[in-house]
């Protein structure tokens, strides 16, 4: 309710802030016997963590994961998952120039709004190092799709400023992704993102751009009529992540300026089963899965933190001004994917235990 | 959990088919003391409702709503309200032909999919009259906070097929909306509209378009960090309404090719008092309002029920084809507008009543 | 949240007051393909109704439920089932005298303190009528789980005022229990029970008593660990039962005088199968059903409503004194027994659902 | 959902097994600026653990709590706080010959047949050591419910065996309290429970008891008509503790033999107020605090764990003995009263947070 929790079956619950003791979740309803260690949920960290080329941040955290509940004799037993993070490489008086000022598009103001107080250390509970207990628990949700039903999420960097790649999301593959420093699996257009955030970086500012996510093999079913919707509830998933500002499902927003006839996807019959003959729905109809693939995409925002000097006030009302001392990202996008990756999965976990309890309907 | 439940403390819960016995909600958690009674309510579903006009389906409903409980001596008791739009107009043997078939694009297929049987008259619980009910507990939130908070909820269509308008959420008077037949308020572009959703109607097609939404007056500190942010549960809200594939935010899609520097609000002091020199961000920090309007756009694809005949399946898996007999809307943007409105209303007044909650906080 | 809905997956939302225009409930999580039609309800209805006996207040009350969505060709479809039964009986003038005083031990005091104003025809939300709603709903919840897996919901009236029965629990039937007007299996106590609420009615007055429930059939594994214990949320469920004051499961009150090495239930083997020797536990431990029949107690308090005059004060502030007029229960016990087989209907339906979600842990 | 998560605005989600990494919580929804630091909570955790005298468990563990997140400079910030305590006295082995058997009146049974496998060292999530988090979680309720609105959650052993106190919640003190070795404020009745206890410690056996608890200085209007009244969600509170098997408010059973004239609290006016004049209901009506004392009492059942052997089952389903090695309670009650005063804490805590939200219909 305070909104720090995820999901209704596999429920999510995130704590910390970027500088205080720590941060993690707790996993409450992921399934008995499923194989899992640290190592399990490593990888996906490791995805995320700062410091992976000089395309992102050269900050060092402390990613290192450990589970403290929930799992015995290298299975989990039904009960809640607790993981941990500590805090490391804590510099809070970094930012103790920063404790009386608003930096532009942060939420330092609305925190502080809010709350009547805030933690001040490096963006507090605002801060990007949240999303580490999204991967952790992401990681979790993935293990157990891929492995009980070959679902798997997949996204990659699709746009950074205004280049942009046309390849399709179904032949990209995870290793390809993750061969490239940016995360986009078009080698030439990778290497023009590189140099343009290289620009932007030496420019001391940031750059947008454009995650693509395909969720395959899912079965046809997930998500509830009406409001609880599959693609409402991934929609709500990635504008939940830090420096979100757009979603689509399927041909989105490219959709308004067709005709019904041209969007429409005719159901066709395949070795006598019948499904869509093409799938410019995104792999969902009426809220509820159609068996294609899930294909959304999620648009970021230029990181808020650059370098240039910007103006802003205090929470005195005096005008001042800021520059970041450096340890940022100019673009998030590339760390930015196992976040998308996790929160897709979590959306798909969920609504998987949901509607097997509604799968007795079909008794 | 089975997806027919909005809100967390202003907490609507839908029901109804097309066809069925009637659409209606229960509305729990309205504040008590508010006048309250069905005239208030029956404007706002007048805007929805089908044969305003040439541009929408000459379908006759129903949509008479009648409140059955909560409110005694004309004012709300803070216990339940449930109101209630008994169909009318059931002509379920329009649909008879249409039992064994998956119209394209439509919620046929993973409806029977998913539950093992469907209502197939007229759409079922995936029919837009659904949406009826939406509106109806929405003006409850819209008379409270315009009432209480001065805050409005306003929508206008912004783009039909390619056709756009450039004016400024920040002018738009609800009355210049309503006063267009197409609900754009700018009257060029709105004849224009116009136009072609007559050319695509002759044409027995259908076509997509955007609508941009504005609230005004929202206090600062509504939403909650992490996953319940302030445009996250818009975005939800929003994705969760019929035909509706896209949302963002402020600049969203458009703010991926800029720069920090450039899209970054400064912070400025007016009259002794710190607010955003712009609002790029669209009236959300770290998913928290800043007391800057809440811009938003909703893409809608092309309505899936169209004229002309189209290729498709039968359950049995045969192929056919199919062609829809009339009573449709060529697009559905006209309409959505009080249904954003609705839902945008539904968002805030949820958010309001949690942050009153936590308002506890500041003490 | 705002306290009329009940369940996690089976989910009850009741609305309506005693004197407005209706009273019902949304049940959202049934699964679909249950037969279902009005005449399923209306029995359990129909053992709740007043007038059944001259035990029970001589009101009448249109008790009449209507299907108005959610059932499609005699079969749920799984989306939300509203019931409706209109108000009928309407005599709002006989409460026109208590409006501005406080009942003795009524909630017109706890009402008007929380909402600032009270719906005093006949207590408004607080009256009995409501749980008209939870028996439609507990009554589809009892379809269910007889059809699908043998179990029965049953319960009696194992004490009036000082009069008891020491009738095994798991030996009553559903027959023998409607056989009787006090609804207690044990004919030689139910006469006495019967004199005795006679007795009491002449005086004018109220009498108290104990309803005894048993669940059987249950299926192992019911039941979350911690706070979400089946037992729990039976507790939760009959504590919301109007003039409920008391709960306990297998020996409760009574285990506090036992030994461990009295009360504890050693595991044997049977046919092979482990099972608890016996059953003090009263069908749950660790909060998780064993199998074994599900035992518990609900204590009500005599009816607030009597004929004798009693001492109160008015919202003024002035002493004043009330009597009932007369069309009220002098024992809710008869008619609250289809109330407590509706609750625990409701527990076990979610929880089995909860548990069938996390049934895939077996996997 | 899967029932580790406590509360709908103030919200606790407990994790841990006995021998795992640690057990702590989560709370989500502390108003931010209350001042807390581990010592606050220390104190509370103290009365809960084991070895404090001769008549507890002699087993030692590890109650140290740590923060890790939520509060920053001495204050809470209204994000999560997250609270660890590691287990220490980790001695696995001491199961080791249990984890093939059930023990009787444990759920190792049920935990095992719910979840295909179980975490068989010392009970696992099954263990009492997880209400060390409860406690925790408690005490920040407690603080401020006690400094923001003097409210005061106090608890004693009113009964052990068949050793009862008549002594009037209405005037204990919790220093009286804690003031005896079995937390009974009457010293006589203490001194013969003290006896008792120690008797059934000689004879390798267990007991249980009654504990009765007061809540002070409630403001009116806590608790939500319907299903979430206030005593439901104490009821449903308190049986979630481990052992505990009967929950009732006011006269609660002791009601059932009485005549309404006799059990109706009259209101009367008191320095121009009206106010109930006299409290059988419990401070509690329709669900909703009438502002009174809210008094209630729980019954435990004796400990499972005790040294006398018993007979019971293997998982393999051959008969055999048990007995405990020795490091368990002989009484739980002792112990389980800040466990109480805790649960009793949340519940308030939540439902004011619920009331103020509420609370707007009064404007």
């Amino acid at each position: 309710m305070a909104g720090s929790t995820f999901g209704e079956l596999f429920r999510v619950t995130t704590f910390g802030e970027s500088h205080g003791g720590g941060v993690g979740c707790i996993v409450d309803g992921c399934p008995a016997g499923l194989e899992l260690s640290e190592t399990h949920i490593q990888s996906e960290l490791d995805r995320r963590k700062p410091g992976q080329s000089d395309l992102t941040t050269p900050r060092k955290e402390q990613d290192t994961i450990t589970i403290l509940s929930g799992v015995f004799q290298g299975r989990t037993t039904g009960t809640p998952i607790m993981m941990l993070a500590k805090n490391g490489d804590v510099r809070s008086e970094d930012y103790e120039n920063l404790k009386n000022l608003y930096r532009p598009s942060h939420a330092d103001f609305t925190f502080e709004k809010k709350f009547g107080l805030r933690d001040w250390r490096g963006s507090g509970r605002a801060s990007a190092r949240e999303t580490l207990a999204r991967v952790a628990a992401g990681a979790i949700a993935q293990k157990y799709l891929r492995e009980n039903l070959g679902i798997e999420c997949i996204s990659f960097v699709q746009q950074v400023g205004a280049i942009a790649t046309e390849i399709s999301p179904s032949i990209v593959t995870k290793s390809a992704i993750d061969g490239s420093l940016v995360r986009c699996p078009d080698v030439d257009v990778a290497t023009r993102m590189e140099e343009l955030i290289r620009t932007v970086t030496s420019e001391k500012d940031s750059i947008g751009g454009i995650i693509r996510g395909v969720i395959r093999n899912v079965p046809i079913g997930l998500g509830e009529p009406v409001f609880d919707k599959l693609h409402a509830d991934l929609g709500k998933a990635m504008l939940s992540i830090n420096a979100a500002k757009g979603f689509d499902i399927g041909l989105g927003f490219a959709a308004v300026t067709l005709r019904g006839s041209q969007h429409n996807d005719p159901f066709t019959v395949k070795d006598g089963v019948v499904i869509p003959a093409k799938n410019d729905a995104g792999g969902v109809l009426g809220g509820i899965s159609t068996g294609e693939d899930i294909v959304f995409r999620v648009a970021f925002k230029p990181v808020s933190t650059i370098g240039k000097p910007q103006n802003t006030a205090t929470s005195e009302g005096k005008l001042t001004t800021v520059a970041a001392s450096g340890r940022h990202d100019p673009c998030v996008l590339p760390r930015a994917v196992p976040i998308v990756d996790a929160m897709a999965a979590l959306v798909i976990m969920d609504h998987y235990l949901r509607n097997h309890a509604l799968g007795i309907k079909k008794q």
